[in-house]
C-alpha cells in the first residue's frame, strides 16, 4: 500500500465529503466575486477577453483539482488548505496519521 | 475575377473600415451588456460556466467573422447587416454594384 493510501472510516468519509464540498463552494464564491468585479470594470474588448481567459483557467484548474478519489484526497486537501479554501481545523475527525500527512505535505511546499 | 471581387477606391476603403470598426464596437457592446446581465444573475457554478461557454462561443464567432480582406468584405458586411451590427445605409458611398451585391446576398438568406 502506498503511503498516501489510507483506509477511510464512514465518519471520515462524511467529514471529507463535507470539507470537499465546502472548499468547492468557497472557490466558486471567489470566482463569482472576481467575475463580478472584473465585469464591472470591463471597458475594452481586451478586458472582456481577459474575463474569458480568467474563466477558462479557473475552470481547468477546478476540473483538475477537485478529484474525490480516496487515493488522492490527502493531496487534494493539502492543496485546498494551502489555497485557503478550507482550514486544517475543518478536517478535525480524520485520523491522526491523515492529519499528520497533510501537515507534512504543507510544511514541504 | 470572381464576381465577389471588386475594386475598392480609397473613399470606399475609408467607408468600409469605419463600418467594419463600428460593427465590431457594436457587437462588443452587446457582449458586454449580456455579460453584465448574466453575471448579475449568476448563482450556481453552472451559471458561471455558462458564462464561460457564452464568451468562448462569441470570441470564436468574432475571430471568424471580422475578416477584413477586400475579397471577403461583401460577405462580411452582408452578415453584419443581417445580424444588425450595422445597417445598409451606413455603407452609403460604396459603389452601386457592391450595394446591389449585398442586397442580393441578404435577400437570399
Amino acid at each position: 500500500m502506498n503511503k498516501h493510501e489510507f483506509q477511510w472510516s464512514s465518519e471520515e468519509k462524511k467529514i471529507a465529503r463535507q470539507s470537499f464540498e465546502k472548499a468547492y463552494e468557497n472557490e466558486m464564491e471567489e470566482i463569482k466575486f472576481l467575475l463580478l468585479e472584473k465585469t464591472a470594470k470591463a471597458n475594452t474588448p481586451k478586458d472582456i477577453w481577459a474575463i474569458h481567459d480568467f474563466l477558462f483557467k479557473r475552470r481547468n484548474s477546478i476540473d483538475e483539482k477537485y478529484d474525490y478519489r480516496y487515493s488522492k484526497l490527502i493531496l487534494v486537501f493539502s492543496r485546498l488548505i494551502k489555497e485557503n479554501y478550507i482550514s486544517l481545523e475543518e478536517l478535525t475527525g480524520l485520523s491522526d496519521e491523515k492529519l499528520e500527512m497533510i501537515k507534512s505535505i504543507l510544511s514541504l511546499e
